[in-house]
């Protein structure tokens, strides 16, 4: 007879199909949260999610409103108080899909072409959802789960969350959990199955330098007076070193540095300068040369110009000597660095770099901290136990260049930290035409969370 | 009985009323040449150019098609083969109004308030059109005048003249001259007659950098690649040493010497610091340290950044690493820099400085030479004279900053220098809202002119 860890896989096998028609259900609702005409839809998003849940056996679910749009939660308890209580994150609203000139078939008619599934959300992240729902049904259908589950699916992820961080406030209780599980994290490579344990924070900035009070003649007043394109360039310029490292004063200083083991992880990545390369088409890969590249991304804090603009940008040539000039400024943040020291750095900057000859204003547009969580806790062990029983090799793991906020307000408001996985590849075009699904990763990411679930049974000993 | 002299200034003193009217009548046409609803508007200034011109006494004008607006020319050739021609330069199309909310009157209804007129042109340059239209009136009608006169009036000085080259070119024969005055250059203030002895000339670029061949987020990539707004902005920044001398190789290379008397004669002019803090109200001055702000401004080469844009320039934030980054950078030249010998300087800087980890793209988008003439010829010194019996002091001798390209046109295709004066105030806000010119200046110079043509008599033997 068998134990109920296979009769669960078997499940899952066996009604892939059903799985798949949900998913493409899900898929055929336009949500997208930034879109005013797509209102409608959105509800329909949150009910087709609160649908799925009670179907898998998560009986309790709940369509809350919000300022924005709907918040799906559920939840099952069966697993007693004693026992470890999971949240699951997830996000049903999609991106825009313009150009949707570029799309080979409808971003809201989901088809199948080999092993891919092409549909706006596929990936980003519905086809994730839907894998960690569909687990949890092969979990409750053929016993009893070790763990209570709790859902949180939001429809405002790719517009900032911002009514978010309100709700956790507000439905703290009810949110009470001991791990967050956010499959909205993504794989190196369809074979190399990822833990993510670190993502960056953020602190942006709009800096104005500002010259002479109207544009001048370029040819009347060239020579007598700082062209403000030119200071701000010159500040911009000092902001790094030749080696690519940061020159505000105590920039680094609350960064946590890279133990020895960790640096041995991330050189096991394959994430070399091959790969950076072929994923961005830069002629060279640039920054701090004593770091590996993955370090850079996940472990390093960075500074960038988002944007930049002065003076005459049309067609043809116009001799001015502009005003002022702007630049978007923003960190990527690492432990243990606050968007507030970031911005203490900046300013200090500024104070000794910029010249008598400009005036500039520094508008701080907020951010919030970077993430670092245990990656051998035993929440992220089970994690990594589940990954090898499917892959068949353990997983790497990885420190996430990008941010996620949920993750740092679930740790703050909450308490809670959030183990991040996903079964998204690099080249599943998230966020541009033609997104898609690879499937076989996906029925592996459905089996790798029911295994997860289960193991969860052992973390309990560390609660 | 007076003289012929005392009888032209008194003919021009008497005949005030009647150059202001025609004045008015020029002004009232809303020449803009720019703009394409005001085609009919631009012939119509032609012909009244023209019929001021015969009114004068210059008995033969024609008008002139080309591929854009009309060329006005009249001539009067009474001095005899022996004596000297003087061309007379003019424009007689304006700038655009716009804003238009922000004028006190309409910009083409002219209106005199205390001793200013207020109308669209009035300083640039029908006013400094009809003062030599004047002073010819009064010297041809009160005697014969010494000097033949030539008189060469544009429509398209505002949009960068496209067709006066080709015009000088066909008609090289009929404009041929000992010596071109062109009144559109202006006066430091009201009591400092000016007299102008050379322009800069221009080089426009555009550079763009790239970097990733597409737009990334700048989480998942920042730190690995070099972003190219900090590049573009790193490779400006090198373009001038902390003095604000500039660094591309061979600049300075053919830059003409100040010699000492022309530095005294440019420490004369009230253009210190104080008067350009308050012309464009920076904090403080900036530029070459070794330099006097006039000799910055003239005798000197510059570089300026026209404009630049990079990556996201929207409200908010967005978290772009951009692909690429662009600025439009020209340079001032004095003599005897050409655009083509910056151009290899400009290249000679990137080759040595950009990083491999950007590429980059540099567009010669052409320019023209710096115009050099000697402020003691025959012709300048009867100018001088003219003004320093008007002002009841000698003029102070200038370098202009700005370029006027029908100058190094005419040097080069017709042989001829050009002498430069003007009427116009610094404050006369030419090209912007609610412009005027100073009617008590304006009466001297028509005055000025007079005495310039019969002073002319003395420079024939120059000849």
């Amino acid at each position: 007879m068998p134990d109920y860890r296979d009769q669960c896989i078997e499940y899952i096998r066996r009604n892939l199909p059903g799985f798949l028609e949900n998913l493409s259900a899900f898929l055929k609702i336009p949500s997208i949260s930034t879109a005013p005409d797509h209102q409608g839809d959105m509800l329909k998003a949150a009910q087709s999610a609160a649908s799925i849940l009670s179907n898998s056996g998560i009986l309790k679910t709940e369509i809350y409103s919000t300022a924005g749009h709907p918040i799906v939660y559920g939840e099952w308890l069966g697993a007693g108080k004693e026992a470890i209580t999971v949240l699951v994150y997830g996000h049903y609203d999609v991106q825009p899909v313009d150009p949707l000139d570029l799309w080979d078939s409808g971003p809201f008619e989901p088809v199948q072409k080999g092993d891919y599934l092409f549909a706006r959300g596929a990936s980003d992240m519905k086809g994730q959802v839907i894998a960690a729902i569909s687990a949890v049904e092969a979990v409750l259908k053929m016993g009893t789960c070790p763990v209570n589950l709790k859902f949180l699916i939001e429809g405002e992820e790719e517009i900032g969350s911002p009514n978010l961080s309100a709700f956790l406030e507000q439905h703290r209780e009810m949110l009470s959990c001991d791990v967050a599980l956010n499959p909205d994290a993504g794989m190196i490579a369809a074979d190399i199955p990822t833990l993510v344990y670190s993502l960056r924070g953020l602190a942006f900035f709009e800096l104005k330098v500002i010259g002479p009070d109207h544009d001048l003649h370029s040819g009347l007043f060239g020579g007598v007076v700082h062209n403000p394109a030119v200071a701000l360039s010159e500040l911009i310029a000092g902001m790094h070193d030749e080696n690519g490292t940061v020159t505000l004063p105590g920039f680094y200083d609350s960064v946590r540095s890279i133990s020895p083991r960790e640096h041995e992880e991330l050189a096991r990545l394959p994430m070399n300068d091959g790969y950076f390369l072929a994923q961005t088409g830069a002629p060279s890969l640039w920054g701090e040369k004593d770091f590996l590249p993955a370090e850079r991304i996940g472990a390093r804090p960075t500074l960038e110009v988002n944007g930049m603009v002065s003076g005459y940008t049309g067609a043809g040539t116009k001799t001015v000597l502009p005003s002022y000039a702007t630049a978007k400024i923003s960190m990527r943040l690492v432990a243990d660095q606050t968007p507030e020291e970031i911005h203490r750095s900046m300013q200090a900057y500024l104070e000794a770099k910029a010249p008598k000859s400009v005036r500039y204003e520094l508008e701080f547009l907020g951010g919030g901290p970077a993430c670092a969580t245990d990656p051998f806790s035993p929440y992220a062990r089970s994690l990594a136990r589940a990954l090898e029983t499917v892959w068949g090799k353990p997983p790497v793991y990885k420190r996430e260049g990008g941010s996620i906020p949920v993750v740092a307000d679930m740790q703050k408001i909450l308490g809670v930290d959030s183990i991040l996985t996903g079964f998204g590849l690099p080249d599943d075009c998230i966020h541009s035409p033609n997104e898609r699904l690879h499937l076989p990763t996906w029925y592996k990411g459905i089996e790798a969370l029911a295994h997860f679930f289960l193991n969860l049974d052992k973390a309990s000993e560390a609660k």
